[in-house]
């Protein structure tokens, strides 16, 4: 910028802040200030020292800890399991093998770095700060996810599916005539403050697209007649009547105010090219300290610390020990590590209910695009598949990656663990073709994991609130990962807990 | 893919649908069929003849126009008054020159393909489905362009301004908890179907976040406690109470349904590297017979077809005679040049209104990102400059354009019309500080347009809704533009026309 515009400008803005309004925005109480610098220097140096931190799993949370460890100076080692970094955080391309404990599949998309599925996390909230600080200092791009679009579908069952905009207007359409009918027939002046009946009506004419008889009987929100709208006035379609879909209230009811709650929204991130954009942010900053295909047996209390046995990719036996362990593993895997931790927490690694998340993808033409102007988002099933998701990236491209399902878990993710390959694709294709009858013309080269079904995994998330024994040391361990807090299944957990850990190691 | 992959998925879709429910997808009525190929084949082929058209305007309407008469076979000819096409489809960058009646201005934006400012149409609805044709058609790329984002900010006065999640959850919290109440009181059996009441009860408990007694006291979708929900239990803050808000009804009704409607969505699309892109793609497949810095005069009917009289770029007067004239010109444009259209088309053009509507942008270091997470989407203010844009793409990119103004007409659209540049930019930053107190910190490279005070143009859009006689010739006249349909202000509207127009011509 030419320096007599700053200088501009400066004038101009000085200009406009004399005598302008005093800011009153409220501060934001639902965001904790986390500024990952702020953190690391309230963190004492440790400086030099011949002490080794040990990490077992190499998920989102180990690396973060190794990451910080790093940052501060202290030696460290990580012991992984699978042959690769990440954990749930993973990203399938052409060519990745999908292990699972009973079947090994290699993904047939095509080679094309846009044509990626993440079949772990694959959004992060605006919310969660600590995901956003690293991405920012690792220069990750990030770019919108889609959540919510009108232009999915939402199904009440198998035979009644409703173009998503039809049914969130003419739930508002139920909601605001019923009331604005309840207060036109004075029926609730003691409930409306001041006396501010008109006020209340007037905002639920708009609120539901209500006629002047407080009706809900046509609405351009839902869709307007064909043909009109362009050359003749826009003329709103009749929408079903929200109050036709109560009875099912049991399936819809914990799906269709999903966007705006706090975690969830309308819109959120992810990175550019895949989720894995971060593992591979915190992997290219360590000096190379993994020891991936070593997979935990026991892990036990020592004189100076703690001695762990793995096995390593040769299939030998091992052990190390170190003063402190960082232990991130999900606890369905610490059921089948020999330990000595405390009571508490050997209580609820016994008693731990993770959930049986999946997910199955297929390569496309964007059909959903070209023919029916989905452009991102997700379209609600009643069936065990619960989800498809839209790529929300590369509109108008040939190709994309089509989530056919997402099986958040219960029954239907346990279900899912067991199904054959063949039923797994089988299925999708049936239940996708609920909403778009084409279906089976389009998608080919699936791929699906179920994180019940995967070893090292063994669940999606923890189900459980975490037990209050997470936020101490026991003797050399300290616990991390995101189901020691209540962020669980989010990334943000992840790495909350890890900050966490470094705390209390007290280094 | 190998040929066994695909034989698997057929017989895996085959098996799949055997036995699968009929699927029962409503029919999309609201979205009436629009191929171009489809429409473009049901025109008459008009073969070689002599016959050449004029077209008045190289805005979308015009250039349109011209493209599938060129697909026809059929000779044009464009007249365009400005130095360049698109109209109000104007895409400014680094060295752009905006002219006004009373002012030019060189946009001082940093030489970045990423750094661009639509000033004209900015968002492209997923409902318009010949915009998106052409956009497929030219195989221009396009991205999400997010409209409604909760992290952004919603202004009741220069002094009361809260965070939208607030002002969207507590909006909701108070119809929901004002229905629930007057439900468990009996007062409204009569209006609920089927006695639905403990499903309308449970389902409003969800829809406004109600605690057990049906009051919306504590809000996690308005926002959380600090510090908690990490490590602790998710508080939700006691948000606004909606009903305190009502008395400002009339400064908020038009705006906070604002993404409910059907051209309006919580997330639209937008051509990436700017609006202009569309222009593009007609022009580089138009083989240059648009005259630029041609100034229409006036229009008569003559003998055969009528004759234009126009000024050239030399300020030379010339004339050049059509057997047809598409006039795509705005009407207030129209108002100055002479003309013998009929009857109701000179009283329209005299009768003509148009929004005054403006926008303000800067470049800036993205603050509201890295400070307030805003990552695209709109703030409202209660202010002459109605809304500030935060970029839609590029997140976590050190500069972005930030719209800072976007005036859509009325008397504030007046003032900003005939603001100096000064005044223009001091306002923008000072109501701008009335949600981002620091904005004067980061903001630089103003650049404005007003399209009342923009020649060629002189508004925004049409007010009127298109009166009977633009959907006939007029002897050898047929008018285009959006504001010959009732999408007027959007692209949508002008290719329609466009359409319409060539249909008109019966070629």
């Amino acid at each position: 910028m030419h320096k007599d515009r700053r200088d501009f400008i400066q004038k101009v803005t000085a200009a406009a802040l004399v005598g302008s309004v005093a800011p009153n925005v409220l501060a934001d109480q639902s965001l904790a200030p986390v500024d990952i610098q702020t953190w690391r220097n309230s963190m004492k140096n440790r400086g030099e020292q011949e002490e080794e931190i040990l990490i077992l799993g190499a998920g989102i949370s180990g690396l973060c800890a190794a990451y910080e460890l790093a940052k501060q100076g202290v030696k460290y080692k990580i012991l992984e399991a699978r042959s690769r970094p990440g954990g749930r955080n993973e990203t399938i391309r052409h060519g990745s093998v999908i292990e699972e404990f009973d079947r090994t599949s290699i993904c047939d998309f095509s080679a094309d770095r846009n044509l990626y599925f993440n079949v772990g996390p694959a959004r992060i909230s605006t919310q969660h700060k600590r995901v956003l600080s690293y991405c920012n200092e690792f220069s990750i791009p990030l770019e919108p996810l889609i959540n919510d679009n009108r232009n999915t579908y939402f199904s009440f069952s198998p035979s009644h599916s409703l173009k998503s905009r039809e049914v969130y207007a003419s739930q508002r359409g139920l909601i605001a005539s019923t009331l604005a009918k309840a207060i036109d027939q004075n029926l609730t002046s003691h409930l409306i403050p001041n006396n501010q009946n008109q006020h209340m009506l007037e905002m639920l004419k708009s609120f539901g697209e209500l006629d002047d008889n407080f009706n809900f009987t046509s609405s351009t929100r839902a869709g307007v007649a064909q043909d009109s709208g362009t050359f003749t006035p826009e003329q709103g379609i009749e929408p079903t009547h929200f109050e036709e879909l109560l009875q099912y209230i049991d399936k819809w009811k914990n799906r269709i105010h999903f966007e705006q709650s706090l975690h969830q929204q309308s819109v959120m991130l992810q990175p550019k090219g895949g989720m894995d954009k971060i593992v591979k942010g915190f992997t290219s900053r360590l000096p190379g300290n993994i020891r991936y295909n070593s997979k935990v047996l026991a892990i036990k209390r020592s004189t100076d610390g703690a001695e762990v046995t793995y096995e390593n990719k040769h299939g030998r036996i091992k052990t190390i020990t170190a003063e402190k362990v960082i232990v991130t593993l999900p606890l369905t895997v610490l059921q089948d590590i020999e330990h000595d931790f405390s009571n508490e927490i050997s209580q609820e690694i016994q008693q731990a209910q993770y959930s049986s998340a999946g997910k199955i993808a297929f390569q496309s033409k964007r059909f959903w695009e070209t023919n029916e102007q989905i452009f991102g988002g997700i379209s609600w099933l009643d069936t065990d598949n619960a989800q498809i998701w839209y790529p929300s990236a590369k509109f108008g491209s040939d190709l994309g990656i089509l989530v056919g399902g997402y099986i958040f878990g219960g029954p239907a993710g346990d279900r899912f663990a067991q199904l054959s390959e063949y039923q797994r694709i089988s299925d999708a294709i049936s239940q996708m073709s609920l909403v778009h009858p084409n279906t089976s013309d389009h998608v080919y080269a699936p791929v699906s994991r179920s994180w019940k079904n995967t070893p090292y995994s063994k669940g999606g998330w923890s189900s459980r609130p975490p037990i209050e024994a997470f936020s101490h040391c026991d003797g050399p361990y300290v616990f991390s990962g995101d189901h020691t807090t209540y962020l669980s299944g989010w990334q943000e957990g992840a790495i909350a807990s890890a900050h966490r850990a470094l705390e209390l190691l007290d280094l």
